[in-house]
């Protein structure tokens, strides 16, 4: 029988390597993929804390996602007491998972919160512009959208939370088999290998 | 200006912690929502643990979620080693996101265990039936697809993850603003209050 719907990077290690960044980076500049809009945990006291988080920036080369936050959120809080993250990324039409392990940062003020702050349109800066913080308790919740100063540019609260990846869990459905793969940046590297699914 | 796309729960907290539910209700039932594939967190050694899971169940009354795993996961040991977990849900559709905190538990041959793998199909089974446990590295990974031994009916990898929830935080987004608001269980009764979103 023959098997024409199975992707290159089929029982090729590399090639899932190629695929899994290939999907960030897809998902970090196109919209409509659900690589756009992944999982980011980080480690709350105690347990672990998660959010979707829009995915802003993919760059191989550093092995760093980028994301954008308030930084009067608590995952800010939250990353400064502790960095290790984890990401999740799934994408059911293309049948792919990535779990990702990363060390998290907290860039304000710096030249990447400012490059990013820079690129940002004024749709995104009203997020900002909010006096009250996130998470914050507000007796009733029609105050909140009345509380913006348009006077105030927001580049005050903006913050850059920065991934770097340091293992990525490749996983790919198909009902010839499934594959599942870890990637270790070691010895400046990545090293691969298979796992059972 | 008229608002014909607000639903009946746009400002209503009673409202929001039903829709939530009833979220979570058709997730279980329903395999084309995204509620249907959540992602657990388990709070493993040093750093959050992600992955997709399927949503089995869902019992409003014991603040249950149910799912099915197999026993030799890396997500057994790390709930035995530390029963704090979460759950995301991200419906983009509905503009609903649940970041659900909840406590873990392990099923193997209990009541729970053995009622939901009498309640699965043969399909579903074949996946307990893998002789090499899931995780463990494997050098060529057409070797997994042939081990499988069909005289073997994989009850013995079989478990229940049940997630009892103690904190729902409910976002939805809207153009008018958006609402988040945060559920406690306390009490026996579930305390709600809205937050800034």
């Amino acid at each position: 029988m023959s098997e024409p719907e199975l992707p290159d990077f089929y029982n090729d290690l590399d090639g899932s390597l190629r695929a899994a960044w290939a999907l960030l980076a897809r998902g970090a500049k196109d919209r409509k993929t659900p690589a756009h809009v992944p999982v980011l945990a980080t480690n709350g006291p105690g347990a672990p804390r998660l959010r979707t988080v829009v995915l802003r920036g993919c760059d191989r080369q550093a092995r760093r996602l980028r994301f954008h936050t308030d930084r009067r959120s608590a995952k800010v809080a939250e990353i400064e007491a502790d960095p290790a993250g984890a990401v999740l990324v799934y994408d059911p039409g293309r049948k792919i998972q990535l779990r990702i392990a990363c060390q998290l940062s907290v860039h304000i003020d710096d030249g990447l919160a400012r490059a990013a702050w820079a690129a940002t349109r004024d749709f995104s800066r009203a997020c900002y512009q909010v006096m009250r913080a996130p998470g914050e308790p507000v007796g009733d919740p029609r105050e909140v959208t009345v509380s913006a100063e348009a006077s105030h540019d927001g580049a005050d609260h903006f913050a850059v939370i920065a991934a770097q990846i340091t293992r990525i869990e490749w996983l790919y459905l198909a009902a010839h088999g499934h594959r599942r793969a870890e990637f270790l940046w070691q010895d400046s590297d990545w090293k691969g290998r298979w796992l059972v699914p």
